[in-house]
């Protein structure tokens, strides 16, 4: 698996020699074993690939059902739950399966994340000894399937706004939870048009008439195979992909639990009817309990990472096999991948797929972090929040972009069924939307930063102005805002002087890194001036807010690239040296380069980037193409999606 | 429909009234009633989109056969085809009901662009009247189903090196047809795995000894339901999508035809075994047989548009009734359509949809004309031939961006099979493969720009140069190439004077057009001159073109835009005043600047921007936006998508 091409260039450059399986190590660092488990049982359920195509709705969800329990008795799927109720208890393990799992079939992916992420996290995190010791003993195993019951028909990011209620009954001391209305029901949950046995559902609590927001009841919703009285299921029927999760709308009809149902961990209800909680502020608590879910979406932005890895292995080695037209008459048809437009159109992808990687190490690490240690500490919380929100959204819109730009590199081929595209398209394409959709996730980036950058946080929280996450807090959250400061930090960012960023290396990684992090400061910088003005200027905030969200989405965008960027180049430096940093090396330099390439527009509009200098970066961008050229299988190998996997000997021989 | 929120906003801007059926009256112009024919069909067929998910392949197959059937018996597939042979004689008309038939199920779509546009098209363009009195009249009506078998699994694009052979025996007067190895086995071949009797096999033509290059013959495939003898037929398969279009493989082993079979309209082999042609040249008599088939670029590029409609009028409404967050404290929550993000990301892809609509509109004028003319003007068809390329490939991509972009704003419900978006999505995605794949076609726009350019078409093709579209004829393309003519040209371009384009306003059409045209001018040249100066360097013409070749499809890109901004400024400006005028205006306007806006960074690079304007083209983008928001339900409203078609109750109401 070595490339021997090993040659001095014309300009001196010697290409890298890549060792495959060291590259694979490094890449799956501390997690190698865990993940090499989650490839075993890969290749071992390899026929569930053809499966998803064979068989109908019904029989692929029961097919899809017996691999998850079976994976799950491997101990694959349970590493995020404690020891003592038979899981593994490394919270970090259990993201770095799960995003392994996302080289096979995406329905056993999403599956595994309804039982174990959503399910599983919920009895887990908001529940207290009792729900641990009643559910999770069955639920890891598998044998208790249960759903993640949120979001409903008429309210996907609106969460606080959930329309079922659950009314405390201190007579009978139960309390009793309704559906009020079409657009209440809850819809598109994972587990229960079938195999859902019990549901986590998020309700508006009222106790003694008074109503104290949303919270989360175990409710049971089917016994003996049958829903359970007061409960109606519709099926959601087939779906553009992940037919082998059965979800459902489930309506709630004066359904009665005990008070114990309530998981509470952050608030209980005592026999009398008493509502308390050891945190007082309504809309910290349901962040606090939101918080805890925040598992979720690292894992879809990882499982989005590694499904483009799947298009990128098989399309990367078709285009080193497929021969085209002729470069001259008479002459061998060429490569595929000699062609700069064909280097173009994926080697940037496969420069993007690693960064995201490595930034994906970077939040999986934090979220082990906070959530092994006393995790008491509310700012590493909200840093992992938004960093999870903000991966998670670029993660999985690589992903689609990938996945479609890998489909047309393939041709026709590309579009039979019996290879991976059809079911990476359409099983993946949820992903932007599901566990926060991704230009709100990026709202609740923005909003971060914009209240970090009013150092005003806890005010704005008391003044309640932070619940809505499109609402963005306009009218107070800006009256801090300083232009002075600005400039300071933009000038702290250009290492070299103020002229610097117009001398310095295109390859040089400081300066990449500071044209992301001024690119970052500057817009967050105007997005705030713009709130501002439309604050003072007593506009109506709903309308501020709108004329200014594309701006806000930008900042937010270009502070997660900014972290993506500051992850790769970290990891790099810190390689020993060899043919793998050299390699890794251009791959960052591709991803850094193309990145500012493609909003070099702003670039030149904000005066960090001469008319010049653009240009050059656009033939910089080229020249790494060509350079990494000879790198890429390996580069693809590398990931070690398992050859079962990829199910297109046609396209990857 | 018509609407009346008619007011003056503070800068004395009237919101226009658009009358709905008059729009749609507009935009279906001369072929109304062809269009209303197949709106009608679909309506009365429209049980075909619950059947697509219903059905297994074999049955729904079946059902599609019977669908196109039925609809041939309407007249509605047969415009195209002499009346003499049960046709309706009216190339556009066919076109326009082609498009009309995107709007459902699309492999009913693929089916009749099978029969009656790729198989029944090769009898007709190809053949002479002994194959029009054999297979016409069967096949107009449906009643002979047949395959155009030219791709293989190892030539696409590359169609002058395909591998199946057609031997000419002058003992028995028949041609042998082999295929020769698995990469010349026909792959891909709609008709193929399961309706097809015959098929017009694209074959390297061998007459005593000497091979005259890539021609068509008809083929029996299946005598009786069961493969012909010597023909075996594999089914590809489960597709991505286009289910109910039956691909399948076809090889040949030793099959004979009779001498007639040879479609002889271009060439033609006596009994004696002598071959003779009317086009002396091999190349120039390939091009001519292929572009008779130009009809299929532009009824696929025409139903991509029109597939973009369908899930445009989904979003749109969609948007316009769906709440999400409360723009304050206990306000109501607002429609998604009156935030700025959500009105960037759908109306500047309205305004595109219009802009291609009316551009499809000139490059089926431009193939009426051709067709049904003496047919003999080679400069009216090389321009044809290269808009519909190009069309083609704009039309197509903007179906899948814009597909993409309506599922995700759709959230979770756009994700189910029940709503169209599933289906639109699956099918319509490998438009941008077949008939050409785009990069590949915008390579041929490029071709025919720069050997324009050098005013040399015929001398290069007498060198035999142009051969091959990706090799772009390097070596001799650009000895003609003259910045001096190029400056003066791009002066030509600013009516105003060399500054003109710093003063001039933006919502001028001529400074929208000046800019789009300046574009294409200096990128030509550009990639001319890198070109040439590959050349005169001596360098490997393949390496010369491989880094280049960015370069060159960006400006065919620029040349299509060019040429549909053309089209939507010229039809704005040919209408009455009135309320629909200026809608289509702000659309017009809305375009262009979105347009230009998208490439900012290459109109500041070339000194065609500055930073002040560049940043007032995005200010007047999103004003834009917030004027067409109110017309918005309207315009989607009158592409006349038959509601049936929407399948999307809980989406569009």
């Amino acid at each position: 698996m070595v490339n021997d091409d090993t040659s001095t260039g014309p300009s001196g450059y010697v290409q890298p020699r890549i060792d495959v399986p060291a590259l694979t190590a490094l890449l799956d660092g501390e997690y190698a074993e865990i993940r090499d488990l989650v490839r075993t049982n890969l290749a071992a359920h390899a026929s569930v690939l053809d499966e998803a195509d064979e068989l109908g709705v019904d029989a692929f969800r029961e097919r899809v059902r017996e691999v998850v329990v079976e994976m799950a008795a491997t101990g694959q799927t349970g590493m995020g739950f404690p020891p003592e109720y038979g899981g593994g208890g490394d919270v970090g393990a259990s993201i770095a399966a799960f995003e392994t799992l996302a080289f096979g079939d995406l329905s056993v992916l999403v599956k595994v994340g309804v039982q174990f992420g959503l399910f599983g996290g919920a009895i887990l995190q908001l529940g207290t000894e009792r729900h641990h010791d009643a559910y999770l003993p069955d639920l890891v195993t598998g044998k208790l399937m249960g759903c993640f019951a949120m979001t409903e028909t008429g309210h996907g990011s609106n969460v606080q706004a959930l329309g079922t209620v659950a009314t405390y009954d201190p007579r009978s001391q139960e309390f009793v939870v309704t559906t009020h209305g079409e657009q209440a029901r809850k819809d598109y949950i994972g587990n229960a048009a079938r195999h859902g046995e019990v549901a986590v559902v998020f309700a508006q609590l009222e106790v003694g008439g008074r109503s104290e927001g949303v919270h989360a009841l175990v409710v049971p919703v089917r016994v003996g195979g049958e829903p359970a009285p007061g409960v109606r299921i519709e099926d959601d029927g087939r779906k553009m992909g992940l037919n082998g999760v059965d979800n459902g709308r489930i309506h709630f009809d004066g359904v009665r639990v005990p008070r114990e149902a309530l998981l509470n961990r952050f608030a209980d209800v005592t026999p009398e009817g008493v509502y308390a909680s050891p945190i007082a502020h309504p809309n910290r608590r349901f962040f606090t309990m939101l918080g805890t879910l925040v598992q979720g979406r690292v894992s879809v932005g990882g499982a989005g990472v590694n499904a483009a890895k799947v298009a990128l292995t098989i399309a990367t080695r078709y285009a080193d096999r497929r021969r085209q037209f002729e470069a001259a008459s008479g002459a061998q048809e060429q490569l595929l991948l000699d062609y700069g437009l064909h280097q173009r159109r994926l080697l940037p992808l496969i420069a993007r797929t690693y960064a995201l990687h490595f930034a994906q190490d970077v939040v999986r690490g934090q979220l082990h972090e906070v959530f092994s240690g006393p995790g008491t500490d509310d700012q590493a919380r909200r840093r992992l929040e938004s960093r999870a929100a903000g991966t998670k959204a670029l993660g999985t819109w690589h992903a689609t972009r990938t996945i479609q730009e890998c489909r047309e590199a393939c041709g026709g081929a590309g579009y039979l069924s019996v290879n991976r595209f059809a079911a990476l398209k359409s099983d993946s394409d949820i992903f932007t939307t599901f566990e926060g959709d991704n230009h709100v996730l990026l709202q609740l980036v923005a909003k971060g930063l914009l209240t970090d950058y009013a150092s005003d946080f806890e005010d704005l929280d008391q003044l309640g102005m932070v619940r809505h996450v499109a609402g963005l807090a306009v009218e107070t959250v800006l009256e801090k805002t300083s232009a002075h400061k600005l400039l300071e930090r933009v000038r702290d960012l250009l290492p070299g002087g103020d002229e610097w960023d117009q001398e310095a290396g295109l390859l040089d990684s400081d300066y990449q890194l500071a044209m992301v992090r001024h690119r970052e400061e500057h817009m967050l910088a105007g997005a705030a001036r713009r709130l501002k003005r439309g604050v003072d200027q007593k506009r109506d905030p709903g309308t501020v807010f709108s004329q200014v969200q594309d701006h806000v989405i930008a900042v937010a965008r270009a502070h997660v690239e900014r972290l993506v960027l500051e992850a790769f180049v970290e990891k790099v430096r810190g390689l020993p040296e060899g043919g793998e940093k050299v390699a890794l090396g251009l791959l960052c330099d591709l991803f850094a380069l193309s990145t500012i390439e493609a909003d070099r527009a702003w670039f030149m509009e904000h005066g960090r980037l001469t008319v010049q200098r653009s240009k050059a970066i656009s033939r910089e961008v080229n020249d790494l193409c060509r350079k990494i050229r000879p790198l890429a299988v390996d580069l693809v190998d590398a990931w070690g999606v398992p050859p079962e996997m990829l199910r297109a000997p046609d396209l990857a021989g």
